[in-house]
């Protein structure tokens, strides 16, 4: 019986890396999308959000089915109760990716990221993938240090979020109200993304050592 | 032993609603402060945030506690899973109306919100406030049919901010890039809010009926 729970709650840390490892595939995909207006990356990201959600599903019932049939206690209810949400952050981070993508649907056959900030967006997405790998990692090996130093980097990302607005509301921005909506509303996904990266690591350290990193976000 | 549990289940319901209720004057408080460029309303949102999330620590601290010591079942159980969610999507709710506050400080002489969008955001302020309430009323009454009404609700949010697009778009815009980018994200964190709302209703019903109800809301 217990062999089975651990078996339960060993597969429950494998999708949950999974998940983050898809995450940040589908922003790499994203990332592609955007930059080079390819609309065959934006198809493949619905199917693969499909399935993301899919396995964010099946983490969801098992760890329920943990806590009703074995009433786990101290750390391995710390795991359950964080896998409940770090599988809710890792379907979210990739439903941000996916808006990332519709967006370059959008305005398909033109770029929705204009040259003046594609260098941002570059940079942007390659901190996202980063961060929902190092994310994967973390999970993965319950590494509490790593999860110590994903909370970091995030500060990176507000950093070209930051740079972003001042580049949109400067003298010279030719892109108009449309350009500015479309690059501001992706910024603030690309954030979003990260926020939750970070929160993932949050629940790794809880999961890890019982205490919580740092003071909440509160207001992010 | 089962009457103290049956308390402080009771308690956590009680501090959820509360919590959905602050998250409700707080963004009556936001709209306040974004529509009359009224500051002192940004400044108490600053001090009702801390007080939401010392309130969502709590909750989830005691949803913990009850699943370490009491191993709860069926309805029970559900109630103190749904609990672990709605604490974060209210706290989330929460610190939404403070980034719309904010946005607010951040212009402040000037109002963030020009004249050709007051009607937009005046209503998805009161539909915001209002799908709080809601939610509220929901959760401390366990109402499936009410949780019901309120993801149908939710569509307004939607129709409100798709005709924000066209106005910031079209040719009658005349505040800029910056303006531009002011209103986006206002009216995000606006359906933000909303979708947080929808999220606590399906919790609601998931925790009255043990179903979900209609499909994930996928790349919301």
């Amino acid at each position: 019986m217990r062999t089975e729970f651990h078996d339960t709650l060993e597969s429950l840390v494998t999708d949950l890396a999974e998940m983050c490892d898809r995450a940040s595939a589908m922003m790499r995909s994203a990332t592609t999308a955007l930059l080079d207006a390819d609309l065959a990356q934006a198809e493949h990201l619905r199917v693969a959000l499909a399935e993301l959600s899919a396995l964010g599903t099946g983490v969801h019932d098992r760890a329920y089915h943990l806590l009703a049939l074995q009433a786990p206690v101290a750390r391995d209810l710390r795991t359950v109760v964080s896998a409940l949400h770090i599988g809710a952050d890792a379907d979210r981070m990739g439903a941000l990716a996916s808006h990332v993508a519709r967006t370059a649907v959008r305005r398909f056959p033109e770029r929705a990221v204009p040259d003046e900030v594609a260098d941002l967006f570059t940079e942007m997405g390659s901190t996202a993938v980063q961060l929902a790998a190092d994310a994967r990692d973390a999970v993965a090996d319950r590494d509490a240090a790593l999860a110590e130093r994903i909370c970091a980097g995030d500060e990176r990302m507000d950093e070209l979020h930051r740079q972003l607005f001042v580049r949109v509301v400067g003298p010279r921005w030719r892109h108009g109200p449309m350009g500015a909506a479309d690059v501001v509303l992706l910024g603030r996904f690309h954030e979003r993304f990260a926020d939750h990266a970070v929160e993932i690591a949050r629940r790794v350290y809880f999961q890890a050592t019982g205490a919580q990193l740092g003071a909440q976000p509160v207001g992010l």
